[in-house]
Protein backbone atom coordinates (compact mmCIF):
# COMPACT_ATOMS: atom_id res chain seq x y z
CA UNK A 1 0.00 0.00 0.00
CA UNK A 2 1.75 3.46 -1.10
CA UNK A 3 0.63 6.57 0.35
CA UNK A 4 -2.22 8.42 -1.88
CA UNK A 5 -3.02 12.28 -2.34
CA UNK A 6 -6.66 11.23 -3.83
CA UNK A 7 -9.10 10.79 -0.97
CA UNK A 8 -11.23 8.60 -3.28
CA UNK A 9 -7.81 6.42 -4.26
CA UNK A 10 -7.12 6.58 -1.03
CA UNK A 11 -10.45 4.92 -0.07
CA UNK A 12 -9.83 2.22 -2.26
CA UNK A 13 -6.91 1.59 -1.22
CA UNK A 14 -7.51 1.20 2.36
CA UNK A 15 -9.99 -1.78 1.50
CA UNK A 16 -8.14 -3.13 -1.18
CA UNK A 17 -4.81 -4.05 0.46
CA UNK A 18 -1.82 -5.19 -1.41
CA UNK A 19 -2.25 -8.85 -1.34
CA UNK A 20 -4.86 -11.23 -2.99
CA UNK A 21 -7.99 -9.98 -1.37
CA UNK A 22 -10.28 -11.55 1.48
CA UNK A 23 -11.96 -8.99 2.59
CA UNK A 24 -13.53 -11.01 5.75
CA UNK A 25 -10.15 -11.34 6.70
CA UNK A 26 -9.07 -7.93 6.31
CA UNK A 27 -11.74 -6.67 8.49
CA UNK A 28 -10.82 -8.67 11.12
CA UNK A 29 -7.21 -7.47 10.81
CA UNK A 30 -8.62 -4.15 10.90
CA UNK A 31 -10.53 -4.40 14.15
CA UNK A 32 -7.64 -6.23 16.00
CA UNK A 33 -5.11 -3.43 14.59
CA UNK A 34 -8.15 -1.12 16.38
CA UNK A 35 -8.06 -3.04 19.56
CA UNK A 36 -4.51 -3.21 19.67
CA UNK A 37 -3.32 0.14 19.11
CA UNK A 38 -6.22 1.74 21.44
CA UNK A 39 -5.34 -0.65 24.34
CA UNK A 40 -1.31 -0.22 23.74
CA UNK A 41 -1.13 2.96 22.08
CA UNK A 42 0.27 3.07 18.85
CA UNK A 43 3.48 3.22 18.97
CA UNK A 44 3.94 0.51 21.91
CA UNK A 45 1.61 -1.85 19.50
CA UNK A 46 3.41 -4.91 18.17
CA UNK A 47 2.89 -6.23 14.38
CA UNK A 48 3.07 -9.92 16.73
CA UNK A 49 -0.22 -8.88 19.02
CA UNK A 50 -2.45 -7.88 15.72
CA UNK A 51 -1.47 -11.20 14.51
CA UNK A 52 -2.38 -13.03 17.54
CA UNK A 53 -5.47 -11.68 18.06
CA UNK A 54 -6.61 -12.42 14.15
CA UNK A 55 -5.01 -16.10 15.70
CA UNK A 56 -2.60 -15.85 11.85
CA UNK A 57 0.85 -15.19 11.67
CA UNK A 58 3.00 -12.22 11.58
CA UNK A 59 3.96 -13.49 7.85
CA UNK A 60 0.39 -14.05 7.26
CA UNK A 61 -0.33 -10.35 8.53
CA UNK A 62 2.57 -8.74 5.94
CA UNK A 63 0.44 -10.70 3.05
CA UNK A 64 -1.56 -7.89 3.86
CA UNK A 65 0.60 -5.21 4.62
CA UNK A 66 4.31 -3.36 4.32
CA UNK A 67 4.13 -1.53 7.87
CA UNK A 68 2.04 -1.12 10.75
CA UNK A 69 1.51 2.38 9.81
CA UNK A 70 -0.65 0.81 6.95
CA UNK A 71 -3.00 -0.58 9.29
CA UNK A 72 -3.19 2.93 11.12
CA UNK A 73 -3.75 4.86 7.50
CA UNK A 74 -6.80 2.49 6.22
CA UNK A 75 -8.38 2.89 9.99
CA UNK A 76 -7.97 6.36 9.64
CA UNK A 77 -9.04 6.47 6.49
CA UNK A 78 -12.37 4.16 7.14
CA UNK A 79 -13.27 6.32 9.72
CA UNK A 80 -12.58 9.68 7.52
CA UNK A 81 -15.22 8.13 4.67
CA UNK A 82 -17.97 7.33 6.50
CA UNK A 83 -17.79 11.33 7.93
CA UNK A 84 -17.59 12.07 4.22
CA UNK A 85 -20.23 9.82 3.36
CA UNK A 86 -22.59 12.16 6.13
CA UNK A 87 -21.68 15.46 4.06
CA UNK A 88 -23.93 14.23 0.92
CA UNK A 89 -27.01 16.16 0.36
CA UNK A 90 -29.69 15.83 -2.67
CA UNK A 91 -30.63 19.09 -4.18
CA UNK A 92 -33.93 19.75 -1.72
CA UNK A 93 -31.77 19.23 1.40
CA UNK A 94 -29.22 21.79 0.20
CA UNK A 95 -31.99 23.79 -0.84
CA UNK A 96 -32.74 24.13 2.90
CA UNK A 97 -32.41 26.67 5.53
CA UNK A 98 -29.18 26.63 7.76
CA UNK A 99 -31.20 25.51 10.71
CA UNK A 100 -32.55 22.41 8.54
CA UNK A 101 -29.89 21.46 7.41
CA UNK A 102 -27.69 21.32 10.44
CA UNK A 103 -29.96 19.73 12.62
CA UNK A 104 -30.52 17.42 9.72
CA UNK A 105 -26.43 16.56 9.63
CA UNK A 106 -26.19 16.40 13.59
CA UNK A 107 -28.46 13.46 12.91
CA UNK A 108 -26.82 11.93 10.38
CA UNK A 109 -23.61 12.07 11.91
CA UNK A 110 -24.83 10.92 14.99
CA UNK A 111 -26.03 8.20 13.78
CA UNK A 112 -22.88 7.47 11.68
CA UNK A 113 -20.60 8.10 14.87
CA UNK A 114 -21.35 4.88 16.69
CA UNK A 115 -20.18 3.01 13.25
CA UNK A 116 -16.85 4.07 13.72
CA UNK A 117 -16.68 2.98 17.84
CA UNK A 118 -14.14 4.21 19.74
CA UNK A 119 -11.46 3.64 17.42
CA UNK A 120 -12.48 7.04 16.09
CA UNK A 121 -10.54 8.77 19.37
CA UNK A 122 -7.67 7.10 18.33
CA UNK A 123 -7.24 7.53 14.64
CA UNK A 124 -8.03 11.17 15.73
CA UNK A 125 -5.29 11.62 17.59
CA UNK A 126 -2.95 8.93 15.60
CA UNK A 127 -2.92 10.76 12.39
CA UNK A 128 0.18 12.78 13.37
CA UNK A 129 1.86 9.61 13.48
CA UNK A 130 1.19 9.04 9.67
CA UNK A 131 3.76 10.05 6.67
CA UNK A 132 3.51 13.14 5.87
CA UNK A 133 1.82 12.50 2.11
CA UNK A 134 -0.88 10.11 4.14
CA UNK A 135 -1.77 12.95 6.92
CA UNK A 136 -2.20 15.83 3.78
CA UNK A 137 -4.62 13.46 2.41
CA UNK A 138 -6.49 12.99 5.59
CA UNK A 139 -5.96 16.02 6.38
CA UNK A 140 -8.29 17.06 2.78
CA UNK A 141 -11.19 14.52 3.97
CA UNK A 142 -11.19 16.28 7.10
CA UNK A 143 -10.93 19.79 5.88
CA UNK A 144 -14.12 18.59 3.15
CA UNK A 145 -16.16 17.94 6.37
CA UNK A 146 -14.88 21.13 7.92
CA UNK A 147 -16.12 23.56 5.06
CA UNK A 148 -19.04 21.44 4.59
CA UNK A 149 -20.34 22.60 8.29
CA UNK A 150 -18.81 25.98 8.17
CA UNK A 151 -21.04 26.47 5.02
CA UNK A 152 -23.97 26.17 7.28
CA UNK A 153 -22.97 28.01 9.56
CA UNK A 154 -21.88 31.01 7.54
CA UNK A 155 -25.38 30.35 5.51
CA UNK A 156 -27.49 30.91 9.10
CA UNK A 157 -25.39 33.76 9.94
CA UNK A 158 -26.02 35.43 6.67
CA UNK A 159 -30.14 34.45 6.61
CA UNK A 160 -30.33 36.02 10.36
CA UNK A 161 -31.19 32.40 11.81
CA UNK A 162 -28.08 32.51 13.98
CA UNK A 163 -26.37 35.00 16.03
CA UNK A 164 -24.16 37.04 13.45
CA UNK A 165 -21.47 37.24 16.97
CA UNK A 166 -20.49 33.59 15.84
CA UNK A 167 -17.22 32.67 14.91
CA UNK A 168 -17.81 30.06 12.03
CA UNK A 169 -15.10 28.51 12.45
CA UNK A 170 -15.26 27.99 16.17
CA UNK A 171 -18.79 26.97 16.05
CA UNK A 172 -17.12 24.68 13.73
CA UNK A 173 -14.71 22.62 15.77
CA UNK A 174 -16.25 22.59 18.66
CA UNK A 175 -19.63 21.11 16.80
CA UNK A 176 -17.30 18.52 15.67
CA UNK A 177 -15.77 17.91 19.04
CA UNK A 178 -19.71 18.32 20.77
CA UNK A 179 -20.77 15.51 18.33
CA UNK A 180 -17.86 13.22 18.30
CA UNK A 181 -17.22 13.14 22.38
CA UNK A 182 -20.16 11.25 22.69
CA UNK A 183 -17.78 7.97 21.80
CA UNK A 184 -15.85 8.72 25.17
CA UNK A 185 -18.53 8.27 27.98
CA UNK A 186 -21.87 7.27 25.97
CA UNK A 187 -23.31 4.09 25.73
CA UNK A 188 -27.00 3.47 24.43
CA UNK A 189 -28.96 1.86 27.56
CA UNK A 190 -32.61 1.04 27.81
CA UNK A 191 -33.37 4.79 28.99
CA UNK A 192 -31.53 7.16 26.59
CA UNK A 193 -30.35 5.66 22.85
CA UNK A 194 -27.93 7.09 20.54
CA UNK A 195 -31.37 8.53 18.67
CA UNK A 196 -32.39 10.56 21.97
CA UNK A 197 -28.96 11.78 22.09
CA UNK A 198 -29.03 13.02 18.55
CA UNK A 199 -32.05 14.59 19.23
CA UNK A 200 -30.78 16.51 22.31
CA UNK A 201 -27.51 17.64 20.58
CA UNK A 202 -29.74 19.08 17.90
CA UNK A 203 -31.80 20.62 20.13
CA UNK A 204 -29.22 22.19 22.04
CA UNK A 205 -27.24 23.67 19.28
CA UNK A 206 -29.95 24.61 17.45
CA UNK A 207 -31.07 27.13 20.29
CA UNK A 208 -27.57 27.67 21.23
CA UNK A 209 -26.83 29.56 17.98
CA UNK A 210 -29.59 31.56 17.85
CA UNK A 211 -29.49 34.92 17.93
CA UNK A 212 -29.86 36.90 21.19
CA UNK B 1 5.32 7.42 46.28
CA UNK B 2 1.97 4.69 47.40
CA UNK B 3 -0.91 4.62 45.68
CA UNK B 4 -3.48 7.33 47.88
CA UNK B 5 -7.43 6.77 48.65
CA UNK B 6 -7.82 10.23 50.00
CA UNK B 7 -7.43 13.03 47.16
CA UNK B 8 -5.93 15.74 49.74
CA UNK B 9 -3.51 13.30 50.61
CA UNK B 10 -2.94 12.71 47.30
CA UNK B 11 -2.81 15.84 45.74
CA UNK B 12 -0.02 16.74 48.67
CA UNK B 13 1.79 13.15 47.64
CA UNK B 14 1.93 14.35 43.96
CA UNK B 15 3.44 17.51 44.62
CA UNK B 16 5.66 16.06 47.47
CA UNK B 17 7.86 13.29 45.93
CA UNK B 18 9.53 10.37 48.45
CA UNK B 19 12.90 12.40 48.35
CA UNK B 20 14.25 15.66 49.65
CA UNK B 21 11.95 18.35 47.94
CA UNK B 22 13.56 20.08 45.08
CA UNK B 23 9.77 20.97 43.75
CA UNK B 24 11.57 23.46 40.37
CA UNK B 25 13.15 19.90 39.22
CA UNK B 26 10.13 17.90 39.78
CA UNK B 27 8.48 20.27 37.98
CA UNK B 28 10.63 20.23 35.04
CA UNK B 29 10.38 16.46 35.53
CA UNK B 30 6.87 16.25 35.27
CA UNK B 31 6.29 18.76 32.36
CA UNK B 32 9.28 16.12 30.51
CA UNK B 33 6.98 13.40 31.69
CA UNK B 34 4.34 14.62 29.87
CA UNK B 35 5.58 15.64 26.66
CA UNK B 36 7.46 12.08 26.61
CA UNK B 37 3.99 10.54 27.43
CA UNK B 38 1.68 12.31 24.92
CA UNK B 39 4.91 12.12 21.86
CA UNK B 40 5.00 8.40 22.48
CA UNK B 41 2.42 7.03 24.28
CA UNK B 42 2.43 6.13 27.99
CA UNK B 43 3.48 2.61 27.17
CA UNK B 44 6.03 3.16 24.88
CA UNK B 45 7.84 5.98 27.16
CA UNK B 46 10.77 5.14 28.63
CA UNK B 47 11.90 6.70 31.83
CA UNK B 48 15.15 6.90 30.28
CA UNK B 49 13.77 9.71 27.46
CA UNK B 50 11.87 11.27 30.50
CA UNK B 51 15.52 11.71 32.16
CA UNK B 52 17.17 12.84 29.12
CA UNK B 53 14.81 15.16 28.36
CA UNK B 54 15.60 17.10 32.06
CA UNK B 55 19.54 16.57 31.57
CA UNK B 56 19.50 14.55 34.46
CA UNK B 57 20.36 10.50 34.57
CA UNK B 58 17.80 7.88 34.98
CA UNK B 59 18.57 7.21 38.46
CA UNK B 60 19.06 10.93 39.21
CA UNK B 61 14.98 10.05 38.25
CA UNK B 62 14.61 7.47 40.53
CA UNK B 63 15.17 9.46 43.37
CA UNK B 64 11.96 10.89 42.96
CA UNK B 65 9.81 8.09 41.69
CA UNK B 66 9.39 4.51 42.26
CA UNK B 67 7.85 3.46 38.56
CA UNK B 68 6.36 5.28 35.60
CA UNK B 69 3.42 4.90 36.68
CA UNK B 70 4.16 8.07 39.63
CA UNK B 71 4.51 10.33 36.86
CA UNK B 72 1.62 9.76 35.27
CA UNK B 73 -0.52 9.67 38.44
CA UNK B 74 1.07 13.05 39.48
CA UNK B 75 0.42 14.77 36.83
CA UNK B 76 -3.48 13.38 36.52
CA UNK B 77 -3.48 14.49 40.02
CA UNK B 78 -1.90 17.86 39.13
CA UNK B 79 -4.75 18.14 36.63
CA UNK B 80 -7.72 17.25 38.31
CA UNK B 81 -6.78 19.68 41.21
CA UNK B 82 -6.79 22.62 39.32
CA UNK B 83 -10.44 20.98 38.09
CA UNK B 84 -11.73 20.91 41.50
CA UNK B 85 -10.22 24.83 42.14
CA UNK B 86 -12.73 26.05 39.85
CA UNK B 87 -15.61 24.51 41.77
CA UNK B 88 -15.17 26.31 44.51
CA UNK B 89 -18.00 29.31 45.37
CA UNK B 90 -18.65 31.56 48.08
CA UNK B 91 -21.67 31.58 49.63
CA UNK B 92 -23.20 34.57 47.06
CA UNK B 93 -21.89 32.59 44.58
CA UNK B 94 -23.56 29.90 45.49
CA UNK B 95 -26.80 31.35 45.88
CA UNK B 96 -27.40 32.71 42.53
CA UNK B 97 -29.64 31.21 40.17
CA UNK B 98 -28.29 28.05 37.70
CA UNK B 99 -28.00 30.67 34.59
CA UNK B 100 -25.44 32.93 36.32
CA UNK B 101 -23.44 30.16 38.14
CA UNK B 102 -23.12 27.94 34.89
CA UNK B 103 -21.96 30.92 33.33
CA UNK B 104 -19.50 32.06 35.41
CA UNK B 105 -18.65 28.47 36.19
CA UNK B 106 -17.93 28.68 32.52
CA UNK B 107 -15.83 31.24 32.76
CA UNK B 108 -13.78 29.71 35.08
CA UNK B 109 -13.28 26.13 33.29
CA UNK B 110 -12.11 27.59 30.60
CA UNK B 111 -9.18 30.00 32.69
CA UNK B 112 -7.88 26.63 33.89
CA UNK B 113 -7.98 24.91 31.07
CA UNK B 114 -5.03 26.37 29.37
CA UNK B 115 -3.06 25.91 32.51
CA UNK B 116 -3.11 21.91 31.90
CA UNK B 117 -1.87 22.24 28.20
CA UNK B 118 -2.32 19.47 25.88
CA UNK B 119 -1.45 17.45 28.52
CA UNK B 120 -5.21 17.15 29.97
CA UNK B 121 -5.79 14.72 26.74
CA UNK B 122 -3.04 12.43 27.37
CA UNK B 123 -4.47 12.05 31.34
CA UNK B 124 -7.70 11.97 30.63
CA UNK B 125 -7.28 9.19 28.21
CA UNK B 126 -4.68 7.45 30.30
CA UNK B 127 -5.86 7.21 33.81
CA UNK B 128 -7.42 3.80 32.47
CA UNK B 129 -4.06 2.58 33.01
CA UNK B 130 -3.71 3.75 36.27
CA UNK B 131 -3.19 0.83 39.51
CA UNK B 132 -7.29 0.43 40.61
CA UNK B 133 -6.55 2.21 44.07
CA UNK B 134 -4.78 4.97 42.10
CA UNK B 135 -7.52 5.12 39.27
CA UNK B 136 -10.26 4.83 41.84
CA UNK B 137 -9.23 8.09 43.58
CA UNK B 138 -8.93 10.07 40.65
CA UNK B 139 -12.54 8.52 39.43
CA UNK B 140 -13.35 10.31 42.90
CA UNK B 141 -12.26 13.76 42.18
CA UNK B 142 -13.84 14.26 38.38
CA UNK B 143 -16.79 12.76 40.21
CA UNK B 144 -16.86 15.46 42.58
CA UNK B 145 -16.51 18.24 39.44
CA UNK B 146 -19.19 16.03 37.80
CA UNK B 147 -21.87 16.27 40.79
CA UNK B 148 -20.77 19.71 40.97
CA UNK B 149 -21.97 20.66 37.55
CA UNK B 150 -24.73 17.68 36.99
CA UNK B 151 -26.24 20.07 40.51
CA UNK B 152 -26.24 23.03 38.42
CA UNK B 153 -28.45 22.20 35.60
CA UNK B 154 -30.75 20.13 37.85
CA UNK B 155 -31.23 23.42 39.74
CA UNK B 156 -31.84 25.59 36.43
CA UNK B 157 -34.19 22.55 35.68
CA UNK B 158 -36.04 22.75 38.69
CA UNK B 159 -36.29 26.62 38.77
CA UNK B 160 -37.45 26.58 35.11
CA UNK B 161 -34.23 28.31 33.61
CA UNK B 162 -33.11 24.92 31.87
CA UNK B 163 -35.32 23.01 29.04
CA UNK B 164 -36.86 19.83 31.54
CA UNK B 165 -36.57 17.56 28.71
CA UNK B 166 -32.82 18.21 29.38
CA UNK B 167 -30.91 14.88 30.66
CA UNK B 168 -28.42 16.34 33.49
CA UNK B 169 -25.97 13.53 32.90
CA UNK B 170 -25.77 13.80 29.14
CA UNK B 171 -25.62 17.77 29.67
CA UNK B 172 -22.92 17.33 32.48
CA UNK B 173 -20.60 15.22 30.48
CA UNK B 174 -21.34 17.17 27.31
CA UNK B 175 -20.59 20.24 28.31
CA UNK B 176 -17.20 18.60 29.76
CA UNK B 177 -16.20 17.11 26.60
CA UNK B 178 -17.54 20.62 25.09
CA UNK B 179 -15.10 23.08 26.73
CA UNK B 180 -12.15 20.45 27.54
CA UNK B 181 -11.86 19.58 23.75
CA UNK B 182 -10.09 22.96 22.72
CA UNK B 183 -6.87 22.03 23.58
CA UNK B 184 -6.75 19.78 21.03
CA UNK B 185 -7.71 22.85 18.35
CA UNK B 186 -7.43 26.42 19.74
CA UNK B 187 -4.90 28.28 19.81
CA UNK B 188 -5.35 32.00 21.25
CA UNK B 189 -4.27 34.37 18.09
CA UNK B 190 -4.73 38.16 18.16
CA UNK B 191 -8.01 37.44 16.50
CA UNK B 192 -9.29 35.23 19.16
CA UNK B 193 -8.28 34.98 22.79
CA UNK B 194 -8.80 32.77 25.11
CA UNK B 195 -11.73 34.60 26.76
CA UNK B 196 -13.26 35.33 24.23
CA UNK B 197 -13.56 31.69 23.18
CA UNK B 198 -14.86 31.43 26.52
CA UNK B 199 -17.77 34.15 25.92
CA UNK B 200 -18.93 31.98 23.28
CA UNK B 201 -19.32 28.92 25.38
CA UNK B 202 -21.14 30.76 27.91
CA UNK B 203 -23.83 32.26 25.48
CA UNK B 204 -23.94 29.49 23.56
CA UNK B 205 -24.45 26.80 26.30
CA UNK B 206 -27.24 29.04 28.34
CA UNK B 207 -29.06 29.89 25.04
CA UNK B 208 -28.43 25.95 24.03
CA UNK B 209 -30.64 24.93 27.35
CA UNK B 210 -33.07 27.40 27.72
CA UNK B 211 -36.62 25.75 27.46
CA UNK B 212 -38.42 25.64 24.54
Amino acid sequence: MVAQQDPERAVATASAPKGTLNAARWSEILDAAAAVFTEKGYGAARIEDIAARVGILKGSLYYYIESKEDLLYALTVDGHTKGLATIAEDDEARAADAPSRLGSFIMRWMAMVPTTGEYAQMTERDVRLLSDERRATVMEMRNQMHRYLRGIIEQGIAAGHFDPATDPGVATNSLFELLNSTVRWFRPTGRLSNDDLAAFYKTFVLRGLRPA
